[in-house]
């Protein structure tokens, strides 16, 4: 697909994907659409600001605000897609809820076509495919040694990009990880078993071919950014920790609360070549879903 | 168009279908555009959210809010387009004003390409041809029964379904239309001159082989919603009443409100394939109006 | 591309155009969204209102409202895009600051693709562009009389349309320019040095060609309208004093407040005409910009 991203602009001809945030999205939005056409789709997305709640709740007396129950809604845009793109948020306050990713488990269960994750409640995958393409195409060696680093920031943000992370690179089981946080930031343990996990940030970087920096909040004391000092910054001392390692962020990123501009600015962040590669990723997930149909 | 969705895929090639949303919408946004993109056309959606006021009174100093009248936006967004749609929504206070469609009405006078109406302030066209055609595909017997039963809402909602679907019903002329509804809740006689009226919902829908559910707020009281027990909300006991009656609604629904779950979960309801049917009545209209041009 | 706007159909073939409005449009999103269709292309449009926030500060410590900077975004869109269009507004308080047009200039600084200003704080180029065409469509004479004139308006409006107008009529050279405005709202002597400039407005329009009416506010009592009496409105009583000159504007208008409705309905007015020239302008420079690359 990176490749030759055109080389199968005829495929998607006649089908079409709609795509439904239920949050904003820049670089999600973007290289999923921009993915559909180059598969030669039609795009219909719906920003649900755009004035339309849902009802997720089954055996209810539907007198709220909510206009539509998801049943209704996933099986009507069902029938206008060949494949249906999601992204949900989750509330940071309930977390056994959010963990639980019922609106993506509704809309997968009443869609009658594909569902794609534009990241979840709790999990981002088409960031992680796009994460392990752009490790696999800068790895130095066999098994490079792979860091996600917890790094600080003014709002609560999800869990999601951390845990599909975990997730994926230890599923893909090609490179070692290393996950280093504060203490109380540990991940829900289901997302990190098998990897190293330290509170020391400086030994977590020595040596590392990646580091991946990412802001989370609190999964025990749910929801929480209590850290708001900026010692676990990624700065370019630490990157001198580590071996000529690379800097990838999923982006967007605050300057000089999640990495100083020394950083980002350098030849060694591959932020932005990253951010390319989420193209590619949907690109590839898109074809095999209508593929496969 | 239902049986061969692609195969005016080239005819729309060049042409482009401006839509209009004053008000917000998920099926009827969807659905036209698929159409659009079924013909090869391009489209372009405007939400009146994204902040644009239009100002409809003629002979007016334009110092309010009003950026723009619909006399230059009508024959501006004309040379964009090959055609455009519109949704519009009434005032539901002012009931001579409503009636007059001024908005649709002032944008046909001054568009030079065809005006299609998503949904206006008293109609809902492009629903009353889907309606018929889900109809006509499911009839058990030449002139089937059918009735439009009023039934709850927490909302004030228009009357624009309801007034569409008796007018097209008694044009057709090829069911027997009934009309049950609460007292207070007549429609404009306009309408449904020639239908069977009655307020007992039960004895209406004794024998029939359709029931189309909606709600529609006062015409008389206008625009009052007064109603708001569940006594004619649908249930399975009344659906036994009907002739193996099969179930519409024009969605979005309110679940245990205006149907009981029972009733919509069952093989008797059409909600969701009459949905599927909205993109080929509109793709019908689309091609009708662009093959004379 | 005006006498055969679908010449280039498939130019564009698997190009992207991606257009950032961090201000609401019309005219501008569907002519250029239109261009690119014509050309062929895909277009993915951003409105700021969706909720995205762009730091355009460098070194700061991004711990505002603000997520992500212009650098990484200018650079991450690029990737997704052929060409990029973006959409500024002044503050209207700052006038060193507007009229350093920083926005358009770090994106044009960080973006990796060719950028088209689709009205900046303080420049409207691609609708000067389209009001040469049209002055060049109509001209009765070698070297026509244009006349700027102020008309007023109930709100704050920038200098862009104005500015831009007199930099392309006097770069231009084909036309003699006279602006006319009351004392007070005098323009950047850097766009009108070379124009013939009155506070008589009267004087200015006879034997005017082309009356192209603009309201803007101070740019020495910056962003200041003080003018709200209607004496400087367009009326025929005043176009009867031009040399049967035409009359121009960029649309939206206010009616009887810029213009008299028996100019605007009158045949000298070309402001219809003008907004469809939009289109062809903008799939120019699309063209110019992507043939060239």
């Amino acid at each position: 697909m990176k490749a030759n991203p055109l080389q199968y602009a005829d495929f998607g001809k006649g089908k079409t994907a709609v795509l439904l945030f239920f949050n904003p999205s820049l670089r999600t939005r973007l290289s999923t659409e921009k993915a559909a056409y180059n598969l030669g789709m039609s795009v219909m997305t719906m920003n649900a600001a755009q004035g339309w709640k849902l009802e997720f709740e089954d055996n209810v007396v539907m007198k709220s605000d909510k206009a539509e129950h998801i049943r209704e809604a996933a099986q009507v845009i069902s029938q206008y897609a060949d494949v249906i793109g999601i992204r949900t948020f989750p509330s940071l306050t309930d977390r056994a809820k959010d963990y639980e990713d019922a609106i993506l488990y509704k809309l997968i269960k009443y869609a009658t076509v594909p569902v794609v994750s534009l990241e979840s409640a709790i999990r981002h995958p088409l960031q992680s495919l796009t994460d392990a393409l752009t490790i696999s195409e800068h790895q130095p060696r066999y098994r490079p040694k792979v860091v996600l680093t917890w790094a600080p920031h003014p709002r609560n943000l999800p869990q999601a990009v951390a845990n599909s992370f975990a997730e994926w690179m230890l599923a893909w089981d090609a490179v070692d990880l290393t996950i280093t946080h504060p203490k109380g930031y540990e991940l829900y343990k289901g997302f990190t078993a098998g990897a190293s996990i330290t509170h020391d940030q400086k030994a977590a970087f020595e040596g590392a071919d990646f580091i991946y920096a990412k802001n989370w909040s609190s999964y025990h004391d749910y929801g929480k950014n209590p850290k708001q000092d900026l010692d676990w910054m990624i700065t370019g001392d630490k990157m001198a920790l580590t071996n000529a390692g690379k800097f990838i962020h999923c982006l967007p990123v605050r300057r000089n609360v999640v990495v100083a501009d020394e950083v980002l600015n350098s030849a060694a962040s591959l932020a932005i070549e990253q951010a390319n590669n989420r193209t590619y990723a949907a690109q590839a997930v898109l074809y095999e879903l209508l593929h496969s149909k």
